[in-house]
C-alpha cells in the first residue's frame, strides 16, 4: 500500500473498450475512432480492447484482428493498449497474441478457458504454458461469473513467480478476495492489481490497488479518472461525491433491461444516444429497442450526459 | 453519507458474541462473563448474541433463553444488547422475542427462515408480520450463504417503510449490493446499516455505513473499535494500518481448518487459548484438536494476542 | 437389484405427510385424521411425518410433539410411522426422537443440520453421534437444495457400517448419484433406498430402489402405490401410463404459483379443495388465494381428483 | 411414448466422438480412422463430432474443419454425421456450418453461446436467427453445467415451431426436466430427444426418449448399442445387467483423476491404452501421466476392455 515502493507499469483508468459495430461482423470505424478519442480526451491511462465489455467472445477472429489494428493505429502510442486474448483454444489465443505483437500492443489479458471448468493445477499449468509462449507480458483476468473458474490465491502466487505475468484484473466483485490479493503485493513490486467493477473502484484504490477497468469510462471517462485521482490523493470528500455518481450511473443506466446483458446494452445504447458510436451488438444480444432507448435517453439527460455537441 | 444528518441509534462495533460452552447444552458461565467483560473493556458499542458466530441455530431453546438472561444481567445496560431470533418457526421466533423483551434486550435481529428458499413477496410479507408482532425494534440480517435468500433492494425499501424495522446487517460480502443499500439511506434517517464481514469494515464505514458486526471483536475488540474510529475520523493512514491487521487475522487465524467452519473454530479456539472461555462447539462441529490447536497458538503468538495475564 | 436377495424392512410408498393446520400453531385435528385415513385407504406402505412436505422446520416443537402423538394414535400400528427429527440443534433433535420413541414410532429420518454448510468429515462424525444416541433406527435424508450439504458416496458408505442407520431417502433429483447409491446396495442387504421426487419414482424402482416418498400420495395415494407395484412387477406399459399421470400432476398442480413454494402450496390447496384438510401454512408461506385456488380446482377437475364424496 | 407414432430421423446411439490428437493442433489421422471404424463396427447409429467429449472449444478452427472433412470422408455415408457448431461467435458458427454442409454432414448441434449468461428471450431469438441462417437441420444441445444457460421448457416449445430444429440432446442430467421434455413430444412427431449422460440412457429410453449420445461408446460401442436395443425391446432383465455395466465403467474409468476433466481424460487414456488412438489433449488439460495411466490400464483389464487384437 506504499505507492512509493511500487514500480508498476500500469495504473489508473484503463477502460474495457466497447466494440462499435455497424452490423454483424462489421466495425463502425468512425464510431471506433470517436470512441477512442473521447476516452483519451477524458484522460484515461490506457485502453483494454477485446474484454467482456468489448463482447470479445462474440466477435469473429477476422474482426478481432481488424479491431486490434485500427485501435493501435488510432491510439498511436498515446496510452498503452491491452488486448484480451482469452480463448477456449490455445491456438487461437496465440494467433491473436501474434497479431497484437505485430501491431505494437503493450500487454495482453487472459482469463481461464471458459467452456470447461478448470481445476487449479490445470489452471496453473495453463498459465505456465502461456508464460512460455506469449510474445508479450500479460495480465490474469479473474472473471468467475463468466469463466466458472476462479484464480485461487495459491494459483495467483504461483503466477507471480513468472516474470511476464505482470498483474491481475479482478472482476470477481468479491472484496474479501480482493483484499487477500492486496496482501500478496509485497511479493512482487511490479505487479499491477486492477479492479473490474466500477462500483468498487473507490475502495480498491483507497485500500491498495492500482486502478480500474471501468466500463463506464467508455461513456464518461473523466468521472472515473477523477475518482481514481481523488482516491490516490486520499481526498475522501471528493471520493464520496464521485463514488455516489458512479453508483447512480450503475443503478440507473445499467438497469434498464431485465437480463444479465443490461450492463452492456445500457452502456452501448448510451454511447449511441450520445452520438459516439453505433450500438449494434453481437448475438445473442441485440441493441435496445424502444421503449428501452427512451429510458436510456431520459437517464442520460438526468445524468447530464446527453452531450449535444457530440451529436451535432 | 452525511453523518450529521443521520439519527441512527446504533453505531460502531457490535460483536456477534461467540457462545461459550462447557459441554452440549451447558454454558461456560464464567467464560461468558469473562468474554463480555473483555469486549466491554475493549470499547465495543453493543453486543449481538445468538447470531451465526454465536452458533445460535445449534443451541437448544433452553440454552438460548439462559444466554439471553445471563448476558443482559452481565451487561447491565452498559451497552445495547441485540438478540438474534432468526428461526424457521415463527412461533419459536416470537417466543425468543418475548424472553428478550422480558430481559431488557434493546433490539432483535432477524434473517429469513432458512430451510425453504423464500421468494421476495413471501419475504416481504414475513417481515410485515414480524413488524406487527415483535415486541422490540429489529434489524434485518442479510446472510444469503446460509439462508439461501437475499433481501432484494425493493424488499429492503419496503421494510424501510415499517417504523420498527430499524436497520440491516449485511453479511452478503457483496460490496456492489452494499453500496446500493447505502444509496437507500436518505429514505430513512434513523436506519442503521452494519457490515458483517470484518474484512469489509474499513470501506463500509468510509463509504457510508454505521459500523460492523465483527466476529474478531470477540478476541481483540479494541482493534475493530479503533478501525471504526479511524474510518469515522477519515484517518486513512491509520485505517490502512488497522485494516491490514484485520486482514492478517482473517488470513491466518480463520484459515487453520479446511472446512467452512474454520472461521468459528479458529475464533473459539483462539478465545480458549487466550484463556477467555471454553471452546466446546455445537454439533456437527467440534473444537480443534491438535495439531490445529498448536497452529492457532502459534498464530496468536505471531499476532501478539496470547495474553498471559488473562491465562494466569 | 435382486429383490429376493434383499431383506429391507421398508418398501413401497411412504408419503411425506402434509401437516394439516387450522391456524398458526394449531393442528386441524379432524383434517389430520381424514388425511391419514385417506392415505391408508389408498394402500400406502408407511407414513413419514415432519418432512419437508410436512413443513416441519416451520412448526413449533409443541406442535411437532402433538403431531407425532396424534399420528401414532390414529395409525395405530397399521403401517410403520417414520418421523423427521432433522434439526440444527442436536438437543432438539434428540428431544423429538424421545417423543417419537415414547409414541411407538418405527424409525426416524435425519437430514444434515441445515444452517451451516457441513463438510463430509463433520457430517460423518455427526451421523456417528446420532447413531450412538438416537433411540430408534434412522434413515439418512439427502436434500441438498434445502440443507446445502450432500451426502458424498464415501459418507454414505461409512454410514452403512452403522447398524441402526437403515437406509436413505434421496431427494437430490440427481439420478447419476442415485444409480451410484444403488451400486452400494450389495454392501448392506437390509439397507432401504427410497426416492424423493415422485417424478423419478418409476425409474428408481425399475433400476434398483425400494420405493418412494411421494408428496402427491397425500392426494392420490393409490396412483403412486399402483405405479410402485407396476414397477416391481416390471409391467412397463402400465408404468408408462401411470408415470405419465404423475408427470401430468407435477406439471399442472405443482406449478400454479410462481415461487419455490408452489409444490407445497399446490398440494395443500388441492387437499383443501378435495375436502380432506385445511391448507393453512407456516410462515413465510401462505395458502393460495384466488385466483390460484380457482386454477387448482380447475386442474383437479381435469385430473378427475375433485371427489364430491369427500366434500359432502 | 408410442414409438410407432413417431417419425424421427435419428435414433439409437450417436457417440460424441473423442478427437484423436497427436500434438497441439495436429490430428492423429490413423487414430481417427481406427476410432471411426471401431465405433461403426460396434453398430452405432450415427456420429457426433465436435461436441464436449470432442473437446471442440479447445480446437483451432483449422483443425475443426479438417476433422469435419476427414470424418465425413471416412464415414462415407454409412451412418449420419452430426457436427457441433456451438460458438460464442455467430460468424464462426456459420462458418463451420458451411464447411459441414460442403462435406455432406447430416445435421448440426448447437448449445447456447457460452461466455455470457443468456436470458430465455435472448436464447429464443438466437435460435430463430440460427434457424433462418443455418444450411442444415440442427439439434439443440442443453448443457447448462458448461454453458450456464438452460433451455426453459417454453423456449424448447418455441424452438419446436421451427421446422429445421429437429431435436434436442439433453445433457442437464436433470431427469425431472427430461420427463417434461418427453411430455412435449406429442407436439412434434419428428422431434428427436437424445440423452447426454450415459448413466441415464436406460431410463431415458424406457420412458420415452430416442437414444443417447454416450461418451463411453467411443470405447465400447456395442455395450451402449445393446443397452439401447434392450430398452427399446423392453427387456428389463437385460437392461438392468447392461446398465450395471455402464455404471461400473462410469464409477471406475471416469473417476481416476480428481478434477472435472476426469471423464474426458479417463476416456481418452482408455482409447490410447486400447490401441485405438492417441490421447493428447487440448489445453488446459493434459493426458494422464503415470500413475493414473496404470490405474486406467488396471480398470480396463477388470472390465475386459484391454483388447489385445487392437493393440497388435
Amino acid at each position: 500500500m506504499n505507492f512509493a515502493a511500487s514500480s508498476v507499469q500500469y495504473r489508473g483508468i484503463i477502460p474495457p473498450m466497447a466494440t462499435p459495430l455497424r452490423a454483424r461482423d462489421e466495425l463502425d470505424v468512425p464510431g471506433l475512432e470517436r470512441l477512442i478519442e473521447h476516452m483519451l480526451a477524458g484522460g484515461v491511462h490506457g485502453l483494454f480492447v477485446l474484454g467482456t465489455t468489448g463482447e470479445a467472445p462474440g466477435l469473429s477472429y477476422r474482426l478481432r484482428r481488424e479491431l486490434i489494428e485500427r485501435t493501435c493505429r488510432q491510439v498511436a502510442g498515446r496510452v498503452p493498449v491491452l488486448v484480451g486474448v482469452t480463448d477456449t483454444s490455445m491456438v487461437e489465443a496465440l494467433g491473436l497474441a501474434r497479431v497484437s505483437q505485430e501491431n505494437g500492443v503493450n500487454a495482453l489479458v487472459v482469463a481461464p478457458p471458459y467452456y470447461f471448468p478448470n481445476s487449479q493445477p490445470e489452471l496453473t499449468e495453463y498459465i505456465q504454458h502461456l508464460a512460455a509462449e506469449l510474445p508479450l507480458p500479460f495480465f490474469l483476468y479473474n472473471m468467475p461469473s463468466h469463466t466458472k473458474t476462479v484464480f485461487d490465491l495459491e494459483t495467483v502466487r504461483r503466477a507471480m513467480a513468472l516474470p511476464n505475468v505482470i498483474g491481475m484484473k479482478d472482476s470477481s466483485a468479491n472484496m474479501v478476495y480482493y483484499h487477500q490479493l492486496v496482501r500478496l503485493l509485497p511479493e512482487r513490486r511490479d505487479w499491477t492489481l486492477l479492479m473490474g467493477p466500477e462500483e468498487l473502484l473507490a475502495e480498491s484504490v483507497l485500500l491498495g490497488g492500482h486502478g480500474g477497468v471501468c466500463g463506464g469510462a467508455n461513456l464518461c471517462p473523466q468521472l472515473y479518472v477523477e475518482l481514481y485521482e481523488a482516491a490516490v490523493a486520499r481526498d475522501l470528500a471528493r471520493v464520496a461525491e464521485l463514488h455516489a455518481r458512479v453508483m447512480h450511473i450503475s443503478s440507473t443506466l445499467y438497469r434498464v433491461g431485465r437480463h444479465g446483458s443490461a450492463f452492456i446494452k445500457g452502456l452501448k445504447c448510451a454511447l449511441s444516444e450520445s452520438g459516439i458510436c453505433d450500438d449494434f451488438m453481437t448475438e445473442p444480444f441485440h441493441r435496445f429497442r424502444e421503449p428501452e432507448r427512451a429510458q436510456v435517453r431520459e437517464r442520460l439527460a438526468e445524468l447530464g450526459l446527453l452531450r449535444e455537441a457530440v451529436r451535432a
